[in-house]
This record gives structure tokens, sequence and C-alpha cells, in this order.
């Protein structure tokens, strides 16, 4: 049965962070999502930010059907996007450029690129999309960690 | 056979995108990262960033074997981290607080939060790490898209 977005999938909230739980990735289309601007009910796509407290970046898990394909193209105004394949291959189109993805296909787009995307497979399409703001990252990765000296313990 | 990070992944390079093949997840562990400051070699993570040219976050890829575990504890100086598992299972340890983690479980935590993970499963544990600037994200997405009103076109 179809779940809105509302439907809370929170499982644990601390000082420091939250956690959810969204089911298997072939269970995503269970998730649907109502886009009154689209005049669309889109099945298989689940933005989290809500859910987990994001302040940096938002996340949507999808999962796009053997077949099926986004029918529009779109741009950001000020958002960077990844799209990270971790299931299935498909097709991408940006800026009239069409390539195959696959899993570990990744792809960058500036908000100015033209996007859309198409499942011309057998099979499912699984991918995350990573929204963040375009040239906002100022510290780099591994400078950006601080390790701690402390042993690690774990219950037995 | 291990692979540095500086191998050359990118597959495509447009003006507003980037496009990389990183192989399937399960064989992540072709890569090996040097980290002379932890005076350690890490199989299985894959840093992206540069490769795709990103601007608002930096994205790992990780595969941790059955059995793994990372072995220190870290938090960050400004950067949000997002772990989404998408395969395996697993245990968290945020700020003393352990908890499972498996495909479908995404987890947000603050730049003060203490992290560490480990594989106590009997398969491998897959994820992927997305940092962004904590409070950074300023356009939501929905409202950030700009949907072109003109018809998709693929070749066929």
């Amino acid at each position: 049965m179809p779940v809105n977005q509302t439907a809370d999938i929170r499982t644990r909230v601390g000082a420091n962070f939250g956690a959810i739980y969204t089911g298997p990735l072939a269970q995503l289309d269970d998730y649907k999502l109502e886009m009154p601007a689209l005049k669309r009910t889109v099945r298989g796509k689940l933005f989290i930010k809500q859910f987990l407290g994001l302040s940096g970046m938002q996340i949507s898990m999808n999962k796009l059907p053997a077949g099926a394909a986004v029918p529009f193209y779109h741009q950001h105004k000020e958002n960077e996007e990844a799209y990270i394949f971790v299931g299935g291959s498909g097709e991408m189109q940006i800026d009239g450029e069409v390539f195959a993805v696959e899993e570990g296909t990744i792809v960058r787009i500036s908000p100015a690129g033209s996007r859309t995307l198409r499942n011309n497979s057998d099979s499912d399409l699984y991918y995350i999309c990573v929204q963040a703001k375009d040239g906002s990252l100022q510290s780099e990765t591994l400078e950006d960690g601080i390790k701690s000296d402390a042993p690690v313990s774990w219950p037995t």
C-alpha cells in the first residue's frame, strides 16, 4: 500500500544525529509523493531531509521501474545535484547529451544543466539523488575530520 | 588489483555535468586509499569529489567487509554527514549509542557527533557517505527545481 511522505519512518533521534529506516530499496515504490505543481503523483521517490533533520543537503531515494521515464526536463536555481546509481541500468540526458548509467555510475549536474532520466531496460533502476548548494563546500573531507585517540569500544 | 584514488574513472564531462563509473558496488574494495595521517591504507573506500568536480558536497562509496570495523571514532569541524546504507547490515555507534543499520537505513550526523561503524554480520556492508557544510542548504528541493515545458525527446 503506498504511503505518503508524511508517514513517520524515524527510528532514532539523538542530540547529534537522526536515523530512519526506509525499507529495502526494492520496496521504495511503496512511497508516493504528491506534486500538485506538476499535477502528478510520483511513486518510488522518497525525500528524507525532513525525517533526518538534514541542514546541508536534501536526499531522495528513488526506484524507476523498467520502462519508466521522468516525463520532463528540469534545471535548478542554486543547488548542485549528484545522481548515484546503485542498481539496474538506464539512460540520462543532460543538455541534449545522452549516455548510459548503471550500478556504479555517479553523475554531477550544475544548476544550469537541463536533465532527465529514463529506464529503457528490463529491470528496475535504483538511484540516490543528493542536492547541496552549488559551491558551498568549504572544508575538505579528510581535513574536516577530527580523529579521536580513544580506543573504540563495542558492546559484546 | 587495488587501484589508487588517482586512477581516472571519468567517463564523460560536459559544460554542466561530469560522470564517472566506479564499477559494481561489490568491487569497491578494488580501490585503496592511502591515509598517511592515520598511518593506514584503507580498502573499499572511494572519494569521488575530485573526479566529478563536486562543489557542494563530498561523497564516498564504501564497502566494509564482513567482520570489519572502522578502528577509530571521529567528529567533524563543519560538515554534516549522511550515511546511506544500500546493502548488508552492521552497527553504528554515535556518542556512545549503538544501533543496527541495514539496507534502507539512513543516518544524519552533526559535526559534533562522535561516530564509528562496524560490520558484525556475515555479509559485506555497503554504504554511501555524503558530506555537506552543516546548515548550508538554503533552497528547498522542489522549490529549487525549474521544470521545463519542452517535451522530452530521446533517440530511438
